[in-house]
């Protein structure tokens, strides 16, 4: 299957859950999975997902401006590299920010084992 | 050794060296190497020093704002998340950057085998 196409499809999917559906993004880390958001580590799906919901903001919409792949190594992970920015309910000014995720392949399916987040300050 | 001494020391070395000595770079990459430069695919380390020393610019200066490092997997590997802003001689206001590397241990030192680079249009 073609990287970027699965690359594009997995970023679709996560931000569209993340706007729509937050707490279900559970399903897309594993035990092991790590998130660094600006700066503070958090490691394991379900301190993630508590993390991801806590943020002081309920309803936003991810704006994909462009998204990079690379194959992360011979055992089939990819690395998916993001820009875009983040438009917070009742805010006027969008914030841009840049992601990165690490997705290690299990069984056909892929789930994010790294991701790192922040948001570029202008 | 403490990741983020490593990942800290890298980027040190990394910017140092682009912004020094650009051809120096050849020897942080091999011959599998990525890197993806605006969108723009090129792989091994004579292609990817030739792309960074054709760049439309000469002297130019890497200011880093954030770095970010997570293990990639058992393997050893290391993922090291930059953002920062690029002067260019001449230029009045500085380009915002955010790139990311997949650092490969190798016999004690380590060599670049991922790096994804995208300026942040304000």
């Amino acid at each position: 299957m073609d990287p970027d196409a699965v690359a594009k499809a997995f970023v679709e999917h996560y931000y569209s859950t993340f706007d729509g559906n937050r707490p279900g993004l559970v399903s897309l880390y594993q035990e092991g999975s790590m998130l660094t958001f600006e700066g503070q580590k958090i490691q394991g799906s379900q301190n993630i997902v508590a993390k991801l919901t806590s943020l002081p903001f309920n309803q936003c919409k991810h704006n994909i401006t462009t998204v990079d792949c690379q194959p992360s190594g011979p055992a089939g992970g990819m690395l998916v590299f993001v820009s875009g920015n983040l438009q917070l309910a009742g805010e006027q000014h969008a914030l841009k920010f840049s992601q990165m995720f690490h997705l290690i392949s299990n069984q056909g399916t892929y789930y994010v084992f790294n991701d790192i987040f922040r948001l570029n300050y202008a």
